[in-house]
């Protein structure tokens, strides 16, 4: 049985007059797609827009739900309560769910964006907030995150699928969290590298670190970028070197079995 | 068997630490709650906190959407295209749909708010892009709106459930429509006389029009506010007087045999 | 030569529909108002119609910059970098500024809101930014914030008068700085003691802290609130007792000798 | 004496993370900048980085007041009342004169953007507002704005100055009004043909209506573009077929003898 690996990628993050991202490149590269809701990037015209193309390329909907930050682009971490960050899911997802419904398709995963997943990465009580705003929304929704992160055991206490994602283009610490961007080497420049690396991941479940050690991983997903032409570049070449290596690209729910 | 009849209000139009309604007050009262979606009012939070009291009071929850106007409270006139209409119509319906899932209830209605209710009672492509965002995100949600505006015809075609609401304490015009607020005598500011007019509405099928005439009417839905304490006291009044007539106070569904 | 101090209060934190405090009588009892200046509250109608209000009362305008968060009013705290709090503070002043030409009079002092104002209470480089905003606005507004805040030393540094503040209703910990609203005996809620309290600051230059001892203070600003009822009222005691008591309530211009 | 023009463009249209606009380019070739004041573009960081860059270049600041709607990019109409519209009015330039202040130097005209623009160009009340908010926040701002339109009675009225502006781009009725974008032929898409009937406006007073004739004009400023490369470029053009026809590009205080 072949190995399936799925590709995710941040979509839909225009807004109103502004353009952000080569989504239309990505649509026919990524299997997953974390379409904004309209807290940090998307508008509900785009929100159509995004959603509709996902269902005509055959790419799966997410949610990449963030704190209320459009001038942040919701990367400034914000001191909501966790029965904010509850409300703030369940607005979001249930946002996103009007557009599913409307062009015919389901939500299939949530991925929460920028300083809210930092932030609930390492805090137990947002990781859980999130979680039971999943749950309560619908308990087949799969969240997708950073292994060994709060979201993982936020997931499983609250009953919901939970998928690991890894980074082709980050450098690693030997305990399998990420280099801070913050510090010197922490994204992967080279795109050969970063093509390796990521089938490396893929079919052999280990990626590098910074040290040089083995860092064992089982990722459900990769994750690809598209603000940039190299970004969108980028991802079409892991695309193609996994393909090469006899790995199939797909959906979250198929790559868990579900 | 007994006259049936909605009563519904505007509800949940607090926004952070501003309130707004007599909401505890007008749940003991009303049968179907118009939610503010959070454009001209309501926020995550007053959103989740209003859903969960609607589920405790057995209110059937319906959508207040609006235009992206909270300063103005929605009553603004804007020149959105019929397509963006569509699209924050997705949204907010949506929005709420999530708090809905979360709180074990479903959604029972639509009826938008302020400028964008009176601009599309009279705008065919308005009430078209309402009619078509509805359907497209639940066709069984019910429509609610003036009898014989554009709303109608355009819930006819959609192929979605119209239910026609009628207003306690407004001045009608012979031909149905109301008496626009700029004019004198807009609004009938004497509880018996909008309790009294209230109940023939539900019983007999007619109001009396500013000119003495009766105008025809069969309303599913009373609308009561519960803006100001004088207004929710009303309302109060008016469900007491419709019970003491023997009409049954149900939600929207009901009296629409749904 | 008589004792002169300053009374301070947050005015304009309506927000369209929505309505917060008692303004009007607010007006009538202190000398210096900090105005909203639509981040955290207040939008330009309300903004205009504060000033003019102001102005017809005599009483000092000066700004109340948050960060930008109407639903949480500005109490959450949001990872904003001392450049983005420098640039939110120029516009929010300026605009409020705006309003003070429009209506013939000047802004005369700054009093960060919320939890820009605890947080840079305690962080030197955001007191710095505000203060430099400040300074390169106009070099002659007043910064007013707590005594032996980071507010102080970052104001000496940017050359900006500072004027210190008292709170009528808060109790002290021993050192001078506040007791956390989280425990216990925060709040004075006993308004024979606040006003005797408040005296006894203005008079005598301290204030009993929770632990019996007194707290040395100068305050030139005494901040009263007036989001209640009840809070209008003490505001009006406390004025009264402080002319009972001989001392003169007059603008922070006029307190620091400026 | 040589012939002096102005050439004023828009400017500071980015939003936090989005880009609009080739600034650095048009920051080269205009003598006036409208900076967008944060309510249909720009933010406080944006509008720090505009203003600072326009001192650097010696390009005069002036504001690009708009509606509320970051979404529709200003560009729907928006029914405020003549006094909503005074306020916005106050509070952007306020906002900008912060801004100016902080950067050592002084706003100079103002050009409302969008919709605003256009509605308040044929509606004599809304132009009144904008005149007079003008007037009450600085009465030696220059209004720029389309010669015979509202906005020149207005600003009559209101005692400030008024500059007429042309487009280079855009082709004319016999009467002096522009051709509606949504007919064919309203934009002048040949570079060579804009050039040319830019220094022909500049020059003899003169433009070539879409019937042939000419239509008389003294503009003191000609609007041009920067959205896109083709655009900047153009601008570039322009710029150096005035110079070249020895016409002198100033800002518009010199061009209206100020």
């Amino acid at each position: 049985m072949s190995v399936l690996i799925d590709l995710n990628s941040d979509l839909g993050e225009s807004f109103g007059a502004y353009r952000i991202g080569d989504d239309e490149s990505l649509l026919g590269v990524v299997s997953s797609a974390n379409v904004a809701c309209g807290f940090h990037a998307g508008d509900p015209s785009v929100m159509g827009r995004t959603v509709r193309a996902c269902v005509e390329k055959g790419v799966a909907v997410g949610a990449h739900p963030s704190y209320p930050d459009l001038q942040g682009f919701g990367r400034r971490n914000m001191a909501m309560t966790p029965d904010e960050v509850y409300q703030i899911m369940v607005y979001q997802l249930g946002a996103l769910m009007g557009f599913c419904r409307a062009n015919g398709t389901e939500l299939r995963h949530v991925k929460p964006h920028g300083a809210l997943y930092n932030q609930a990465a390492k805090d137990p009580n947002l990781a859980q907030a999130i979680s039971q705003a999943i749950r309560d929304v619908d308990k087949e929704l799969i969240l997708l995150g950073l292994a060994g992160s709060a979201f993982e055991e936020a997931a499983r206490q609250a009953g919901i699928p939970f998928a690991e994602e890894a980074f082709a283009d980050r450098a690693y610490n030997p305990d399998g969290t990420l280099v801070p961007r913050s510090q010197p080497g922490a994204v992967i420049h080279d795109p050969a590298e970063a093509v390796s690396r990521t089938v490396e991941m893929a079919l052999n479940g280990r990626v590098k670190a910074v040290d040089g050690s083995w860092v064992q991983m089982r990722p459900h997903s990769i994750c690809v970028h598209g603000d940039t032409r190299e970004a969108s570049a980028l991802a079409s070449s892991i695309a193609g070197a996994l393909s090469d290596a006899g790995i199939r690209i797909r959906p979250l729910r198929e790559v868990l079995g579900l």
